[in-house]
């Protein structure tokens, strides 16, 4: 089996995560879902549970707010594909914890491209608003921005999500 | 005369409404307008206004903030299509009022199903910026990709518009 | 050479500049680059800092933070490819230096359709979120929304940019 990576961004309540799991669901039987999410409060322990009833019983579930590029190696080896939802919920782990944000897109980049299993990753496109008035908020945006863009240029395919429907940004390679 | 079903969706001054309606006169010679805009202030009178003058007199306007499956049938028992202008102002006029959304949303759908003229609706994408500070603007950009989706859903063609242009989310059926 | 002209939409750090920045290297060999930010701030700065620095010796850089129109036409008398980045900066100036936003559009359209050389425009695409607070925003957006849908118009070849990956609004004309 191939390691074909694919991007799927959209906005929120896009539909996103939920195309995403279509697509990795034809690239493997037993897949593995890497959940970057923490649950601080109950508005986002509502959306984990909702997104893990999503799931059937073939996926394997895995935590991951940090070490993403670890739990990718991790979970490929016990799954025959992998799906990370989300990018940029794990980017904003890496900037509450004062992580090198750089550093750990690099780390990410090099497991995506060692990865033996599919991988599909989820990530949010959050930069079609006016610019936000708090800094750190900019700063978010900027780097949300820059990751995608990072994991665009090495993924085989990547789509934008809105209202559940794909548009095609990167086609996929033909067979 | 089909009953086919188009979604404009489109950002704040994307040209969707002016798109929406170059398509409807294509559908129909005497279509009805529906407007869930309510004139709160001078603001959104001016925007009613705009729109309205942008309308000849082949249309028939009418006003519902709330109860728009009652208001898509009777417009299709007097014009011969109808546009809904917009999906995403309803939606704010239903949770002010503190109605339920999830139920509205299930009689929209079964109102666009059953009519027996085209339809066109227009909504708003509000899900590509950061995520809003405080929990009420949450709600509603939620609620409001759960009804672009649902709607999406059951459209016969969806379109996404920038800049006055249409990228297609969905094509329309071949003839 | 032809005076073709190419809107580049995106988000923030979609990659639009960069995008851009490619395709006037194709249209010319010794392209202009006319800027329209202005460095109020530190942050600011390292953005203009970080954009010259992606630029090589075949660029020369004009600076503009009002008189677009003007400086197109000077621009393309001493270079034979124009890039402006960006037109919703230029917006921006001009709000703050409280000009008629209206007749400064169509100047600008006046310029390009009168520019000799091929013209490229950068600008931000901002209206996909939720609807900001405050009124100066809402102002911004809509006055920001409508330039962009002006300059799509009277544009030959427009895209909108995510994660550097263009995708087509309007296509280049055939040749």
């Amino acid at each position: 089996m191939s390691g074909r990576s694919l991007l799927v961004l959209g906005g929120a309540r896009s539909g996103k995560s939920r195309y995403a799991q279509a697509r990795v669901e034809q690239m493997g039987n037993a897949p593995a879902f890497i959940a970057t999410a923490q649950a601080y409060d109950a508005e986002m322990a509502n959306r984990i549970a909702r997104h893990r009833a999503d799931r059937d019983s073939r996926w394997t579930t895995f935590e991951t707010p940090l070490d993403l590029p670890e739990a990718i190696a991790d979970a490929a080896r016990k799954a025959d594909a992998v799906l990370v939802d989300c990018l940029t919920l794990w980017l904003s782990n890496l900037l509450l914890a004062e992580k090198d944000v750089d550093a750990a897109g690099a780390a990410l980049e090099r497991a995506i491209l060692a990865c033996p299993r599919p991988v599909a990753l989820v990530a949010n496109e959050v930069g079609f608003g006016i610019v936000p008035d708090n800094a750190l908020a900019r700063r978010f945006r900027d780097e949300a921005g820059w990751l995608n863009q990072r994991l665009a240029r090495i993924s085989d395919e990547v789509v934008l999500v809105a209202a559940g429907l794909p548009m095609i940004l990167k086609p996929p390679p033909s067979p």
